[in-house]
């Protein structure tokens, strides 16, 4: 590209622009969006805690619950919670579910942090939603998936959801409007020994 | 997985707990890394943002530099701003390359913000910084990739970079210690005309 001229730069830049704007003119829906981050690469959850700080500097409310953590404190928690006003944070999990080796305590902390997520969808005053880590529950079917799709499809218009985890059942997939897979490059903990460090990992 | 009993996923998560386990502590480095987000799907950025949030909760310092946003007031500086001991955010881009059509601005611009990020790089205060969609900038050949090259390398050993930005030069992905590649399933704006909406895109 450097031996484009200034002004050759400059029309190309137009035409970019004028390109956008057209782009830009026909996309005139609004509406919430069910979104999904999958796949085995890491930032799923971050990506979703970046929307959340989008929404908060926005001024809206979000609900986070997070299925998995609870048991460790997170970084994120720490930040959401200076925000009680626009953050209602509920870590639900009782740590990963190799930890509890008990399913039916793992099924029942599930129930509580669906019966959460539900709340907040019907709750007119959440602008967001955060399922984090739900695919890792459906995963286990620790909740029905016929009744979490249902409540997600039948979201109020406006309604933005975020559902994190790897192995996004396909039938999700399928009723999302943006779904991101997050594929792993590199990862410093398989390939060097690294070990998971706070402000990175949680 | 219904059909196993209880005992038999007692089991089976014990198993797994043990791998778990024995991973973890085969995970001994503690080590500033280079984090690259890349690929044409969403998240790169948000990914960043839940990184930056973690590491304010944490308690640690974050150097931020935008270098292409700057033309609009975005939710993630809103928040940062409410930090203002804890994260130096600098949105130092001009708008968009196709909004300035003037090289040489843009080439000064790129400049003034990696000034910014060799300087945060540099001051051991900063735990994190992030240069966000410094790819874009260097796909335009705004900056000069060997010296970027050098000076991310060089990082003091504990400093964490976080790189933005779709076409990451393969000589970043090869210095970097973590890459993920954000992958576009679905995308609402290609598939249904949803516009861009705050709290969700900025």
């Amino acid at each position: 590209m450097a031996e484009r001229t200034d002004e050759q730069h400059a029309q190309k830049m137009k035409k970019k622009q004028a390109a956008h704007d057209r782009i830009v003119a026909g996309k005139t829906v609004e509406k919430g969006l069910l979104i999904v981050h999958t796949g085995k690469g890491k930032g799923k959850t971050t990506a979703a805690l970046g929307m959340v700080v989008r929404a908060i500097g926005h001024g809206k409310k979000v609900g986070v619950v997070q299925f998995v953590k609870g048991a460790m404190e997170t970084g994120e928690k720490a930040v959401f919670d200076r925000f009680p006003d626009q953050v209602e944070f509920m870590a639900m999990g009782d740590g990963f579910t190799w930890d509890t080796q008990n399913r039916a305590q793992d099924i029942a902390s599930a129930g509580k942090a669906w019966d959460q997520v539900k709340r907040m969808i019907a709750d007119p005053a959440y602008h967001l939603v955060l399922a984090d880590e739900l695919n890792i529950v459906l995963r286990y079917d620790y909740l029905p998936l016929d009744e979490v799709l249902a409540v997600l499809k039948a979201r109020p218009e406006m309604k933005h959801v975020i559902v994190t985890g790897r192995n996004a059942p396909e039938a999700l997939v399928e009723a999302a409007d943006l779904v991101t897979e997050m594929t792993l490059v590199k990862h410093p903990f398989r390939e060097q020994g690294v070990k998971a460090q706070p402000g990175i990992e949680f």
